[in-house]
């Protein structure tokens, strides 16, 4: 059993902007990661922001933070917080950010990094400037984080793949297939930036990228809005429920976007994202050929990792079905014996133990606000591309 | 967001015996299950007991218990103890058990109920008394609050399934496939009662049991040990590691335990448990024919089940794989949305959750200590059957 | 391309008796196998038999046989046939194939050998005294010469599973679940012997025996016949259709049949044949564990054998998904590229071809009638466990 | 049974171009059909055409047809052929189909009907012509013809899926990933006309237009070759074998081809061919969304389809694996009982089967030589929009 962090082992205390779907999640990997983990901080969950007084406080309560703040501006004004955790819709990230990382707090921020192109480059330059003063900012593509993710990487790392030809990368949801789902901020591009593309396409952006280790270097994008205008929702406030207003509103980012493009080494790449792939709830599906094997993965078998050797003899050469639970596995021996599988939350425990690791040592964690303004320039791209009547965009050089 | 318990909820005082990986995971479910669900009673994580002083403080420190306590009678003789909750091997179950029960706390014992009937007899008497004065007695066949089972349990009792007919129900792990895995406590016959039959077995059992709603009748059994003598590891400890010894041991307990049986109302079933099925990790495998219908679950795949309408058109008819992570499922709609999967602890979860709400309501949790008795009178007849060249036996209406 | 049999090829006349589903399959195979297969004789479709002139013809011209006669013993008696193929009913099969044998001819007698283990005894020492005479005999089990059932064989043999440990075979389909589904000769014990039993658990035992070249030595077995009466069907004849007529009869064989089993190794196992598990609808699924490594196998994924290595490094070890498919693979060569998936019919035209090949050679073919005999002492042994209220017999030394 | 063509029923007299791969397909279709399908002509293997005079009466003889003939325009001009079968490489269909249908002959092509629009567009005017005559010709996209195909058709038809809103379509093959395999006519643009995209990507070009009803109208296009050059075999003679000899030469054609598609219905689509997907043998994997449900196919499991129908309760959707072998579902009734699966050469004998229904009715078979040229036309494109830098190109309303 790890030791738990001693009272003598120095605090890291933690202030949270943001307390939905996301903040839910982030609290219970700051509660849970030094129960399972050797960490060389002791996280300390200090404070939540949130705008409305009695819901923040019932949330410090309920996710296990020790007080609740109005407004995320207090938060990072305080002394006694270390590292800000920015959970909020995408269009305010730039500005919550940037004032914490010139507060000296290092940063964590979900994806993506932010809305538009600009505001993911002066969050860069933000980092930049703070991490010359020790103080470190990350951007949460969590999906990294899954053991299975997390061992694609480590094979084509260790060559197993050969030289990567060839990507295929879906992510497919079903949740707005009904024309009567209500509009919600995540249908807003004025506060999500775009549609399908921004808020799951960026993650199949960046796990292809991690998992072969190279940039998308040019794209040709198609995006499409299926449904034009959806009820109101009253409060409008996201992803569950059916608005029983008869009011309707425009939705004004895209409900799919697919798109090819090519990588760095030469590799080709077919990219599609969507929330209209009735039956797939939450379908991250990669896979992705090398000249030595290829590797398939699908987030609805979350723990599994598909393999081919292409060096294995023709007789008994097949995708294996890496049940990706061993201790030997990455981040698992933490947890269960062998086929007791993980879940969804798991990464975000994962991504906090590495972050405290990192931030313990010094190091620049991994994806940075640069690799986060990268994939930000992919998905502007994509957009503008679509935007031309799906004309090939290079990418600059990163 | 469900409200956290407030101050002014009244508390349920948990004490821990033993924290080991069963412990562990007990833990994470005392700390996890407030923080999603509405729970009518704060639980409060007030000691862990051990042998060692060291080694309990450290796990208290590391998975979040006020106190650490040497020796369970000092637990079970707080006053500031409601509930004590039982993580160690099978030959301890009852003695501390009844202790606690008779001390009027609350207890959550880990299956199997016991090693031997007789102490299941013992331990079901006890909580039978103790019901009287209104301390309720559980025994942990965690795997019941799974989703997919509850979802199958729901579907066979809204008649979905129509009569059942055949049971089949395999429990594969290949933990010590290899003769070089070292012995543990787990294969000593006089600390674990039997070897996959009473750790593995014993779940199968149940969870047709529970799915069908039916009891078994008789049974007729083969066991097998295939592997007869192994290497003694250092400090006997268990899962982990090889032992380095030259010293060798013999294997007390079963690897493998097949048996037929019959239930209550006449369908048949063939049960397996074995620890030799190499690339099976915790392979609960669980299929069930009815009139009307089947039901296939897999825990490598635990987020799914299988049901098959047989009165759907033959045109269209087929397993459907049903992700169980919709928020209609059970338990699913305080974690994440659909498609973004649970794991293995999250059934411990649900069974502190399903726990405190009887204990509040002054229901009695099921499955009753009544309930591991009857499973352990099926353990031994498969046992007996065995022993007796693979005969069959009658079970005692229970 | 292989070369077609010449004209100079000596021919292999062949008669067929019965032209239902088992006589119309291997018609196609009799026409198939020279046309992708070099074959040292020239199969010649010479006639088929049965008891109706006028339908027999119609199948004659249907099937591809050059004439058509009433009543096998004409066919058995003509100069001009080669080999009998007997495509009846169990309970015919014993006096045909005896009177097929004694006249001279090589007989490819379908599955089960017989309906009762006299019979079968009388069948395998009419093929010895015939083997004598260089007269050979063959029983139809089929699905051996699926490539996947091939390959598992030759794994097997070549030691990649090292010592065999663990059956496990379930023969599951779902054509009788329906209540209503009509009587026919395949539910009548005088004429079928058994029900599941016979006509598909035969299959796994014989499967299992051939894989592991390991013989059942003990049984235990448990039968149910879940409806006891069925309406009975115009003409009485079989698989399709729902009787119209009120009239019901009695079912006369098992249902399911269930059974564990101990190998001549001492691996032990568990069986299970049924005609009641609905949406299985032919689903042969094996699993095999040796102290090396398992497969896995189901026939509704026949192209696809499932292995896994224990050898393999832990990090990447999984099952493996071998699509059977590949020139390297057992009789696939003759076929299409791979990936082009065979069917059904595909391993009885590769039984032709072993058989052709062997007869050509003066080889006993395999699985002789001692096979057969074999197989048919374990079903008599699991019906007559059954009976006497599942307890365990052990089986002759064969 | 069905009736077996009589002695009385017109013959349909049949020549074949070609003996390799395709035509040893072809002639087993032309053999079987009538086997297990009621036609209303009989077909007649009258002659094989070929170039080398020895291998084609070897051919002859192996697979069936009567003659053997040098050179196709002899089999073109033979008053006995009624239907021309063309199993040639596409650079020779456009001079054979057209002669054929100026002498009065049906013509069967095979896929892609030709290498260039131009040829196809000539093919298509002369078909035209033909058909005013009572001549019919067809171009063999024969995987439309596999069951779960014309079943994903059907259901879409009825309205099961709504409005199509998506298509991801792929064919992923691996057999020249390995850099050592050799040149075939396959790979030389002057014989194949394209790669990947012509050979296999116009089959999901066309399963994915059939199954929707409707059209591609605009492509962007991304293709690429991996390995530039490759050893020479000897004779240069196709699929099988690496070549010995030191000689390189050049690939001209696309290892792999990417693209993006809009439908008639705004639909939008990802379209994939490789020959470099490493593990995948014959994957085409389609996956269809509509408003109402979803459809998914892979060829290496091409007995199944999966739907989702979204009008399910939440608690019971699911995708549904239908086993697309039941006698309700298109073609099966004429082969086996259920879960007996079929093969990859069962649709070629099904595409028989329609044709001389077609023919014997005086009906257009489908799909057309105007299905062909529409198809051709889409290659086109995606070629010239990535020979322009991956622009948008639209296609002609056609």
């Amino acid at each position: 059993m790890p030791d738990h962090p001693s009272p003598t082992t120095p605090e890291l205390a933690v202030g949270l902007v943001g307390y939905a779907f996301m903040g839910a999640v982030h609290s219970h990997a700051w509660r849970t990661a030094p129960r399972f983990f050797d960490l060389p901080l002791r996280p300390r969950m200090r404070a939540v922001a949130g705008r409305d007084a009695a819901a923040v406080a019932q949330a410090a309560s309920k996710l296990g933070w020790e007080e609740s703040v109005v407004g995320w501006q207090d938060l990072v004004a305080r002394d006694d917080v270390d590292l800000v955790d920015v959970c909020t819709p995408g269009n305010t990230h730039a500005e919550i950010a940037i004032a914490a990382l010139e507060a000296g707090k290092h940063v964590l921020c979900e994806k993506p990094l932010a809305n538009t192109v600009a505001e993911a480059e002066a969050m860069t330059a933000a980092a930049e400037k703070a991490a010359a003063n020790g103080v470190l900012a990350m951007v949460g593509f969590t999906y990294r984080r899954v053991p299975a993710i997390q061992l694609a990487r480590q094979l084509v790392a260790d060559g197993r793949l050969g030289e990567i030809r060839q990507v295929r990368a879906r992510y497919l949801q079903d949740w707005i297939s009904d024309p009567e789902a209500p509009l919600s901020w995540r249908l807003d591009a004025s506060l999500a930036g775009s549609g399908a593309l921004g808020d799951i396409g960026a993650h199949i952006i960046d796990l292809t990228q991690f998992i072969t280790g190279e940039r998308l270097t040019g794209v040709v994008g198609l995006t499409e809005t299926f449904v034009k205008e959806r009820p109101v929702a009253e409060g409008f406030s996201g992803l569950s429920g059916t608005g029983s207003s008869t009011e309707r509103g425009p939705v004004t980012v895209d409900d799919a976007a697919l798109f090819l493009g090519r990588f760095s080494s030469g590799a080709i790449g077919t990219f599609e994202a969507t929330r209209f792939a009735w039956g797939r709830k939450n379908a991250i599906q990669l896979e992705i050929n090398g000249s030595k094997g290829s590797l398939a993965f699908d987030f609805e078998d979350m723990n599994v990792l598909q393999y081919f050797d292409a060096e294995e003899d023709a007789v008994t050469a097949g995708f294996r079905r890496i049940l990706v639970t061993e201790p030997q596995h990455p981040y698992v021996e933490a947890w269960w014996p062998a086929g007791h599988g993980l879940g969804y939350e798991h990464a975000f425990t994962h991504q906090v133990v590495d972050l405290v690791r990192d931030i313990a040592s010094g190091t620049q964690p991994t994806p940075s606000f640069a690799d986060g303004l990268q994939v930000q320039r992919v998905l502007d791209a994509v957009l503008r591309s679509s935007a031309a009547g799906s004309t090939w965009l290079d990418l600059p050089a990163s």
